[in-house]
């Protein structure tokens, strides 16, 4: 282990962004007297009558939610992007807007209100997978989607409005900041080197051993050498596929127990249920030859020092770069004993 | 004024970091079911024995602090970076890090631990500007500096763990992430069109006027066409200086007011003490020619509709695009309609 990295400040750069991380190990000692986050254990019931996502209620629009028994997907009642929207564009000097068209949908993970990804088994998560798979392709076949963002809001203090296990899609006509980010990257690269960014990133993890929390046959979870939030990880397919329809049976259940583990570790790590968002990066769907991509689902959980203690990605994180005190290698460790 | 962008959703871009906002104008009247924050009015003390940063008392480490009367400036405690710390680079393979150095100060804005920049006079704040311009020229001057940071973090909810007003600077070796970003853009328009992207810029807003807060003899409020939080806003002066030290007297007191102005809107809107982080732009200390740079200052509210609910960046935002759904457009007529 490269010491320097666990003893001064130093930044860390992100391949897949081309984006930097402050890191300063000899901080993570210093008391917190900030706000602190309120938590609840409150169990939730498996049936909650005012809840609009439980099977059989109605939602806000007036619609009813079917007698569900795994997963439910609906085109979301509040969407940001619409598409039957106006088609416009912007030109005036530096004043630049382009109209944006899209198509939201939420997807039930399970008609249990009092469960969350960590509560359900591996065969449960797997069908969320195989819905994920669906909608991928079932949006990215349409001429106005370029790209589909899955996505997860989890807990009260990530904003997320429900607590009825939901995921998101947000697909859209145009490819957003992060994608192009990691687009230009692992393109550049798979140009140069005729291999995968991530890929090979992968098998110099799994050489290091430092940062993995956990792997199987087909996937590893890892904390990134570059992470950002204090105990973000990454779930990446061993293989290099663009997309997550590529898996085959044998690979989503492995993506699926890939998931159990981490967001179960998560949950034990401060005994709460464990507040993230999480989102998978894949090709955008814009017909191109997308190659170089290799998709992986990230992480990104807000918890610094315990369920009420969140670290803030503030002032110098806004102005400057994204800054961490406890290093990832301290991160992965933590969380690679607590698996079971 | 374009009505499209009141009415269906696009995307914006941001001239200085070449990165996108998507507005989805239609959605600003969806129901909030999710997480409240807690709102404290209560009256603070003028001193506080407990404060740490309150004239007179004893900080952790046991320097005590000078019985200041205006602004006081004083080495971090537990600063992010360190000028001591250890030179390294580390280059093995897909692993990449640098060391970073750097000095980190905490700037009491006042002795007052009740006030904040609102509910000072602008005298007491052309005192605040006056340490800033002091700061940047001393730590610039420092061959190891090569950025130097201002930032204010304000609010419990914006991870500000002691309400005394204060700021802070993280002056540093290397250029952080945002101001690349912004040093590109304005270089690249500088070498083509031989004028300052920002001033530019604000002469446009001048004659749109419609995201204009308030302007002065010197100085422009006002919401930047691609603002991303609610009721961003931003700082800038008229003519082109790379960064706060070229201000004669009476543009830093031009400065003070605007500061003093935005500040006291902010409060008024939601009848709170208004939370945010805020920071100055200006040109890197890097030596190199930096007339490109027009320094401006950006205020990064979380607040969205009213003193309990904020507007969280998260999934979509964190892994596709900033998001808002009230335009700038509209959060600058109601702050405009709150200057007195
Ligand atoms: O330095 P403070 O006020 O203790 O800490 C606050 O500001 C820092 C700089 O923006 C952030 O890194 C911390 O997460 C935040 O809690
Ligand atoms: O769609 P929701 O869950 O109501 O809203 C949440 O997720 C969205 C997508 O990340 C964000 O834009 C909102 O700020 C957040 O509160």
């Amino acid at each position: 282990m490269n010491t320097d990295l666990q003893d001064y400040s130093h930044k860390r750069f992100n391949i897949l962004t081309g984006e930097w991380v402050l890191v300063s190990p000899h901080r993570a000692k210093r008391p917190w007297q900030g706000q602190n986050e309120s938590v609840s254990n409150e169990v939730r019931p498996t049936h909650d009558p005012n809840c609009y996502l439980c099977a059989g209620n109605t939602r806000i629009n007036g619609e009813v939610n079917p007698d569900y028994k795994d997963v439910f997907v609906f085109t979301n009642d509040f969407a940001a992007l619409q598409s039957n929207s106006k088609s416009f564009s912007l030109n005036n000097g530096l004043f630049k807007a382009e109209s944006e068209t899209g198509i939201c949908k939420v997807i039930c993970f399970s008609p249990d209100h009092s469960k969350s990804l960590a509560d359900m088994d591996i065969d449960a998560i797997n069908k969320v997978v195989k819905v994920w798979q669906d909608e991928y392709k079932l949006l990215g076949a349409n001429k106005a989607i370029n790209n589909v963002q899955i996505f997860e809001n989890k807990g009260a203090v990530m904003g997320c409005s429900n607590p009825h296990p939901h995921g998101q899609i947000w697909s859209q006509s145009t490819i957003p900041n992060e994608v192009e980010k990691k687009d230009n990257q692992q393109k550049a690269y798979y140009l140069k080197n005729k291999s995968s960014l991530l890929g090979d990133y992968l098998k110099q993890e799994l050489e290091a051993k430092e940062r993995i929390i956990f792997e199987n046959d087909d996937f590893v979870v890892l904390i990134p050498f570059w992470a950002i939030w204090p105990f973000e990880a990454m779930i990446a397919p061993k293989r290099t596929y663009k997309d997550i329809t590529q898996l085959s049976e044998k690979e989503s259940r492995a993506f699926a127990e890939a998931i159990s583990v981490l967001t179960k570790v998560y949950d034990a790590l401060f005994a709460c249920s464990f507040p993230y968002s999480s989102g998978i990066h894949q090709a955008p769907t814009n017909g191109e030859d997308n190659s170089h991509w290799h998709w992986h689902m990230s992480f990104y959980p807000p918890l610094l020092r315990s369920a009420t203690v969140k670290k803030f990605m503030v002032g110098y994180e806004m102005f400057g770069t994204p800054q961490r005190d406890i290093t990832a290698e301290q991160a992965a460790q933590r969380l690679r004993d607590l698996v079971k």
